[in-house]
């Protein structure tokens, strides 16, 4: 066997990956309040992109808390630490060719424009739960709202910390004008806007 | 379209991803002096897995330092971070199923330890690179053993710090009693190793 053959560092490359999983690496990254919908979403998306062949990985709050940003609070810094963690995590899942899709509350412009920042090529798809406070609230899937409401949680956005919108979602979600709600169709919205940016090819 | 469809969190796992990819997500971890060749074989080892249709990611200080971990320095509890971090990515690439190869000296047996004990189910693949510090002194790749001969790097491994060796590695490179040693033939010494314990199928 040769033994002088020259191996370049960068031989396999985003490329490469890509043909062989026949999409392109990307982060779908939803935002919103706690009670939105965003994990319910983000997993009703992996299923149905699973169906469809195409791969896909979540990065939420269960396996980046508990592992990863295990040493992270929830003051004002360790949040942002947080957010810098997940996108340049999902950054190396999208070099990667995963479709990664990231459920963060992300509040501020700021840290969403940080992560857009990070993808000169435009592959940072973000998508605005846009569901009013009273609905996530009355929801309260973790019992977060009363704990906060009660002052035993600081700092909790739409409570007492602002959730900041931005004018520049490439997707909001539910799309005003029609009444699509449930997670499925939700995701389909997603998938045909991902179809129609070539993502779901090499 | 139905909407009362209830979406389970787990509904996609990590079988159902090895089951797209036909592999099994593992983490290879090649730990080794600067300068033994864990770079080098680590992207042999990328490229030869790709020429199989399998999908590999390697996580080496190239793509972490400048990303993810930023942040930290070369001091002692900033190295057990960097291990820490890469570790923590490692195990969400292998949950993605992927065939995630790390590429870190993690001279500490404990570091290597924690590592191992963050896979319950073995998919931790440690291999050492084994070659004699004069030989990785004399290639000194990056200039790195002549700042730290000169005094001008503190804490270098091999130098004025210890590689602490194991004997619970999976695989030791070169292998002994054989004179395979270029980096495409010990990439297929590691696939062996891969292919007899079931990682390149589902």
């Amino acid at each position: 066997m040769a033994t002088n053959i020259v191996w370049h560092k960068s031989s396999v490359g985003k490329l490469h990956r890509q043909e062989l999983l026949q999409q392109k690496g990307c982060v779908i990254w939803f935002t919103g309040l706690s009670g939105s919908g965003k994990s319910t979403l983000a997993y009703a998306l992996c299923q149905a992109l699973y169906s469809r062949g195409k791969l896909t990985y979540v990065l939420d709050g269960d396996n980046v808390r508990h592992g990863l940003n295990r040493d992270l609070a929830f003051k004002v810094e360790d949040r942002a630490e947080n957010i810098r963690r997940i996108r340049e995590v999902a950054k190396l899942f999208a070099d990667a060719a995963i479709i990664c899709i990231a459920s963060v509350i992300s509040p501020y412009r700021k840290d969403r424009d940080a992560c857009c920042a990070l993808f000169p090529e435009r592959d940072f798809i973000k998508v605005f739960m846009d569901v009013p406070l009273q609905i996530c609230e009355a929801r309260d899937p973790k019992g977060l709202y009363n704990f906060a409401r009660a002052g035993k949680i600081k700092g909790f956005t739409g409570v007492d910390d602002p959730y900041e919108p931005s004018l520049n979602f490439e997707i909001v979600l539910p799309e005003k004008g029609n009444n699509i709600t449930s997670p499925y169709e939700m995701a389909e919205t997603v998938i045909s806007y991902l179809e129609e940016k070539g993502y779901l090819r090499a």
